[in-house]
């Protein structure tokens, strides 16, 4: 849909369009319909018509829709299918998937949630969205093709900015504001194994943290990590922290999208689903490489193992196995001879292994595999 | 290295290079010259280096150098790293990897034979050239980024076409005349989860048949699979053929390349070399996911399950699953609308899941699932 109009006052297109209210957030003014469930730009005597959802989220019940991103000049409008969820009274969450084009575990769980959730839900609303990126996850690569940006940079977005800027806007604007709680769902990607997980990193306030730490663990996934690393502006997170929104980041594994591990994800999504009050049921720990256990472990930046020349990573352990200093974590081969020009990459210090590469090429200095040791941080 | 000489005779070109023989296959000269251990192609007067091993193959005991492969108008020469261990009369082997450049299984189990080999081989020869596409493991993609080829169409390959083919034509004429027997090592790749296999196509004469067959079951991995489909041109298990040679094509499963992975790939290995008489010992049954288990299946392109729409591919069973008539295989989400518009792709008739596609975006009448039954073919 595109409809522009040049050349109007506000006062003849407020008549006109039964438009009952003007903002003017900066130097433009924005117009508000209710009776189209929109929002309208007007910049320089053309008006157009901003991102909007196709469903009312106050309705009651569930109901199923659109979140319209308004087209720009690289594309025109996408419609990602939102699923909402309103029993009234209760904690308000949003759930998201698809943030990046090569993790499709998110995708397909939101989907397995949207399936069950009429008949689980007692209270509160859910708002499911299961693929942020659509053109990222058709292109299967963890950026969107077109303008080459990583939507988790990007946040809270911009309306008038290339695609992946104009659907973080959207959501930034139309479905956070709706939630107390966000779960973002992500994975490692293809190239990496990782146990399934919530990550999170540290957040200066401290009673934020512990309850991040406590939802996360509520998932009962067998790893929550506390991952301390750099600030990366444009993050979701960073964004909706800012926003007082308890923000809490799956990562579903990494490599192959299969079946059991589908069903795990699935699990620790019911866990933390009763947890927030959301459902009614036991959580149940489920089942990882024949263990029923969960852990809280923290890595920083000092304990990324990186490839000491170019060649072929060939992985030596695997993920949640406990090594000794010394122990083999890896060999890299020289591509260049044979048998000779490997080195062994090995643990530092004692510690659990909670990620490694996929056997693959790798170039100097690139991360193979990341280390971690149990959780001591203090989350009040 | 580039050597160029123009408008030389052939009498002028023998005399200055003490060249010994001159053969003459189609309209082109090729010029020997073992002092040299080369061939030069003579054409209009241009004397070119062709491909051709930086070491001797006849020589007795272990040698590692290159097969280098001649540099053409779309890029340099290539080194590939061989490694040769010559132990006398008795069963002469070839083993070659990473003919896909995103199947990284090979070219690293390939190492690790070549790392053990020179104690344990007790007669016969083995020729390991880990890498047969360095240009696209480098890209991490199934084909040659530069002209596009899948290495496993274009053999024998061309001395004069594209770097691909250039490859093919090296290894055609210097590595398969010596052996009688090649372990081609690939893998399904990262979209697929697969069994650790030995995969056959039915080859027309009954003997070669049966021998190729129990050849692979002396692997002992989980799967030997015969898969009967359509004959593709410019195979490297054709053309071995075509040669008398017994060729063993291995799918060292797919999705993530990791540690136990590999352990289980490089005992099937050892189990054939042993089956061969190239090594003493007694072949192990690995273990895969819990079982200790082989079976040999066969496929036709009838058991291929396809998506009956475009949108995002859910697996529901694993490799290996016995699944009734009517079970679910998987389901295809389309990517409009939420939550409806789910398709179920169900299983025809009782079989086996040998393939499964990981859960991601598919076009319509993509590959999702390959079914397969007991194999009953006569093999004598």
């Amino acid at each position: 849909m595109r409809w522009q109009r040049p050349k109007e006052s506000i006062g003849e297109l407020k008549s006109r369009w039964r438009i009952f209210e003007a903002t003017k957030p900066g130097a433009e003014t924005v117009v508000t319909s209710p009776r189209f469930n929109s929002q309208w730009r007007h910049t320089n005597g053309t008006l157009n018509r901003m991102s909007y959802l196709s469903i009312d989220l106050d309705k009651p019940g569930a109901s199923s829709g659109h979140l319209i991103v308004r087209e720009g000049s690289d594309c025109g409008e996408l419609l990602l299918p939102v699923f909402s969820l309103n029993r009234g009274e209760g904690p308000r969450l949003l759930i998201t998937g698809g943030c990046h084009g090569n993790e499709l575990e998110g995708p397909i769980v939101a989907r397995r949630v949207a399936s069950w959730l009429p008949e689980a839900q007692t209270c509160g609303r859910v708002i499911i969205l299961p693929e942020l990126n659509p053109l990222a996850l058709q292109a299967w690569s963890r950026n969107t093709p077109s303008d080459g940006l990583n939507m988790n940079r990007v946040f809270p977005g911009c309306a008038e900015g290339s695609v992946t800027e104009r659907i973080a806007d959207a959501v930034s604007r139309l479905l956070l504001p709706m939630a107390d709680t966000v779960f973002d769902l992500h994975s490692f990607g293809p190239m990496w194994d990782f146990p399934p997980s919530i990550i999170t990193h540290p957040i200066a306030d401290a009673g934020s943290m512990a309850r991040t730490v406590r939802m996360a663990e509520a998932f009962k996934l067998p790893m929550t990590l506390v991952w301390e690393h750099q600030d990366t502006p444009g993050m979701f997170d960073t964004w909706a922290h800012s926003q007082g929104k308890l923000f809490i980041c799956a990562e579903f594994g990494g490599g192959t999208v299969g079946s059991e591990a589908l069903t795990i994800y699935e699990t620790g999504m019911r866990n933390a689903l009763i947890a927030l009050g959301l459902v009614e049921g036991t959580a149940e720990s489920p089942t990882f490489r024949q263990k029923k256990s969960s852990q809280t472990l923290e890595t920083r930046a000092c304990d990324e193992l990186k490839s000491p020349q170019r060649g072929i990573f060939e992985p030596r352990c695997s993920v949640l196995d406990d090594v000794q200093q010394g122990d083999l974590i890896g060999v890299l081969h020289s591509r260049d001879s044979l048998p000779d020009g490997s080195s062994d990459i090995r643990a530092p210090i004692a510690s659990i292994v909670c990620a490694i590469r996929s056997g693959g090429y790798v170039d100097f200095n690139e991360e193979v595999a990341l280390l971690a040791r149990q959780h001591t941080l203090s989350v009040g």
